[in-house]
């Protein structure tokens, strides 16, 4: 099978985590990575048998080998990088958002030039291919349930963040909560008109002083007349709690938790020990591959996306008005219609 | 064991449903029934043992035997019917609301015949006695899950109601949600200080006629900080609905369906054979007859109330605010502090 | 509806208990008690409504309003008592055995005198019509797993009986083992051939000294060249553990033990709230009034008998030849035709 | 971490999915591959980077540079090329048995060279390592549920298997079976006494042709008087039915099947998505990585095998005389102590 020969942009901790997880996939080809500080990681790469490696992305950039790049550098940089790889002719894998710029004109301008040098964008948006929810939309598809009506998203993460880290990535609405707006508005194929936000610092109120939340409990209001529940939490002391609930017309799906053990212990105390996975790296093991193994088919053999820069900018829209919906204490409107690229 | 010598007051259908789980009852004497149309369940009554029958409540109030009154009757009726049975000196059991007037002051009114006639007042909240809420509840209060942050619950009923009974009982809010907002209450021990209602017409949109929805995605703010949110659905084509998940620091709870079958039927095809149980009079059987023991052992050994008419009133203050957030589109404050009966 | 005027013979702690049972069915109408000790009983009985009370069980039988009987007295007085209940007329009710006699002999002519006054008698297999291994059966029946192949039966009881009831009642394989000899037969339909018991007293090893073991593994063989596997055990310490599995040519049907919480609690340490419930009285529950109500619906509209006077013969054959197989360390062949009543 | 440099014996199609299960790990370093036919491989092994080919084995074993030898080689030369590896200083990764030959000398012939030439021996009983039954005999280890009386296994294919490679790979009880009894010995942790087979051709009657089985029922004696159930059959149409058991004095720990789906479907038809994983490759993905994990970390660090060359000939001592059961009809004595290699 042909391979896609690919650059990575960013050999961070989480790059390198990234990368390692590339490299476990055979169709695709690392050669050549760039970072600010690439000389952290050139023994640990070179091991790895990757020999081409830039302090400077824009020389990666000009290796006329590499068709496609992944950008794991950090959030602010995801802007300039994405319109540079675009500019030249590098399909694109980027985690969300395209722009810490909440503005939604700086996503666009990006989109503009993904548009027009012709190239891919795929944005990570694992969860659509996480086996669980994907049976459930391919169910809901299938017309398994009839018209969704309600869908519920229970996303809890095992443990707060450090605060710096928050003012890097963005608070829990930015960070977290964006994956369940995709999520929501992919299980309903529709897009949000309206949402209400009531969150709180019930774990750790020291985050109110970075304006961020550590709890949420949010409505939302689709364009197609149905509702979603979201509810978020920082710390879940039992795993990674990530649950889905599409109800219908002609029924009920639901995604319970992966737990790695189907052992029942039963004793005159009652026991059981199924927990859930403890955390997003082992949950979404599969789902990490399976979105590379995705992007890869859409570049060589024009398969869909996992997920594009549209999407990336209506989940980013629903966030930015669930903000305000925090600040205000009131619902805000969402415009449904999709951002117009000329 | 000393058995409750009772009067039934309302002899409907609904009435009738009442009185045979009550006869099963063996903390129950039930020695006379009360209804407009007593004629037309005469026979049936008879048959059941039960020869004192009246047309006129008033009557059967005046039998001196009668500890304590079950009042069936049409919602219209409570008011009325439950200050003349306090004035008689009964203890009373009466389905929810005290009132079809929703000013506060109403129920109010009630409340404070039965305080200044010193008998007991039992609302028919029966969800609280239900055996897997109960277990929740329970463990809530022995410390399992820490201090409660997040309460969710689901309940979709089997299937539209004729709009005549909705005219007469109340829409999803009154008749249906008012019953997981106490539930909500309850289970937090923390009154409610915001509500926000979307509804909508997705199953039955000429619901709109008579001002109902069928469909309900609620988010709810609690004294302590906690939040909760309520999806409800008329038509649950799989079955009665009924789940809580409560959510705290030291780990979660949550109750599943209840269903009749433990039989898993595994072929080529993938079937189980496990449905919720599919209407609310088989769901919650045993927290009908439990509510009632209660009830007994209240009025006879002083135990405590399942439920009594502050918790009535706070639930209804909450449908009612959440009646204004449907119509408005915004959230509304509810007022936390407990009536005060003169 | 008609109901079925009955009496009961054997008023003991388990006729008791079996008289609280039926007096909660509307199907039935009990006018006579027997029992040697029958003053003991004489006010409860009076209590409930009972007046006619009898020392002597041929008392009871000359009462011609009475059309059939319930035989609760003790093991070894089935054959006297449904012999001359069957003579009188009655239509019987017992629980297994027909006779303490192990020679099949001794059942046979009980079912010549059943068979010559033309009586119906049922026995008490009430396992037969349990929720769970009906839904079984019935889908079995429905063809929903193609032919059965194998039967799994786990059949542990709570904790261990005294010596002395063991003595009266039977050991393990006849006073537990049995049930699930019959249930392995019911669910085949088809009549075991072999039987092959390793037992040892794994638990109370002074129960050699009465003959009996506190755990069995059996290995079956029907007629129709389909396996049986039973395990019993008699202390589980986590509660009343039955469950029956059939695997067969298109799938596989198998019944969960039936708990009384659906509650889960997820911590860091890992519990469920889910065990088997606790003793045969409440998981059997419903199958001790549905058994009679069968029986009721046999006498008076024909409707075919839970379990029939065949049927605890060829249970007592397997049982008497596991005990043969558990004493030689040999698999002891079995006659699969039924017994000829001439 | 060092890598164990190792050479693969046997590339025919199980060959060649066990060396991509070795390629994906990052604790082995295959530098060369072996096989009769070894021309048909030869491209695939280049593209994997595979480069010293051999028809001959003996010719792989004199690369001195190799530290260890997997053997994936039909059975019928597992003895000859085990005793040549071991004469040339290699540990052994060996799939069961380790000889055709029925008699035990054949095998201890084997592990008295693995002894004299100071090499380890590994043998392929992947199930120990699974994450399930690891589970559950650690828990049993760690006391969960006291003395264990009852282990009971479930262990189905999904198809029925060619007739010559029956011939090649033995029957069920060798074939398959032996796994079970590995797996029973292993979670009891004492040796069987006794064994008793019931075996039927329920599926293929022409299976009588070549002397096989499709369907069998077992029980096993242990050493310290605790009992074992075994039921398999060649074809669930369900999937790969694997389940373990294991009840004690105080509780009872099982393993329920390892499904892909967490997704459940509620409709008014009542439906689930959750089957069994469908074969052994993906049910025990995990363990045969883990298996040769271990056996790396046995070679260089010196950690306990996974299963040695005494728990194959045990295995297939039982295997032995339950043939010999089901030839005869009648339970087996077999001797539990272990063979002694001078």
């Amino acid at each position: 099978m042909k391979r896609l020969t690919c650059g990575v942009i960013g050999a961070g901790r989480v790059g390198l985590m990234h990368i390692e997880n590339l490299l476990s996939l055979s169709t695709i080809n690392i050669v050549g990575v760039s970072d600010l500080f690439i000389e952290n990681s050139k023994t640990y790469l070179n091991d790895l048998g990757i020999y081409n490696l830039y302090a400077d992305y824009e020389e990666l950039l000009k290796d006329d080998s590499i068709e496609a790049v992944f950008i794991f550098s950090s959030t602010d940089t995801h802007e300039e990088i994405t319109i540079a790889a675009a500019r030249a002719g590098k399909h694109i894998f980027c985690e969300k958002p395209l722009s810490m710029d909440l503005k939604e004109s700086a996503s666009i301008n990006v989109l503009r030039e993904v548009t027009k040098n012709n190239v891919l964008l795929q944005i990570g948006f694992n969860r659509r291919v996480d086996l669980q929810f994907k049976t459930i939309y391919e169910q809901i598809q299938a017309g398994a349930i009839g018209d969704p009506q309600i869908v519920k998203i229970t996303s809890r993460d095992p443990d707060l963040l450090p605060h710096d880290l928050i003012k890097r990535i963005g608070g829990l609405l930015f960070d977290f909560t964006m994956h369940d707006f995709d999520m929501a508005r992919y299980m309903m194929q529709s897009n949000i008109v309206e949402v209400y936000a009531k969150g709180g610092t019930l774990i750790d109120p020291s985050l109110k002083n970075i304006g961020d939340v550590d709890t949420l409990a949010i409505v939302l209001e689709f364009e197609n007349g149905a509702f979603g529940l979201i509810d978020n939490s920082r710390r879940a002391v039992y795993g990674y709690d990530q649950r889905v609930e599409v109800f219908g017309t002609k029924g009920m799906l639901k995604a319970e938790n992966v737990s790695e053990s189907t052992v029942e212990l039963y004793t005159a105390k009652k026991q059981s020990m199924k927990n859930p996975l403890p955390i997003f790296t082992e949950r979404y093991r599969y789902a990490y591959k399976e979105e590379v193994n995705q992007f890869v088919e859409a570049v060589l053999e024009g398969c869909p996306l996992v997920a594009d820069g549209f999407d990336v900018i209506m989940a980013q829209r629903v966030a930015t008005a669930a903000q305000e919906s925090l600040l205000t204490g009131k619902p805000v409107k969402v415009d449904p219609s999709l951002p117009i690229i000329e």
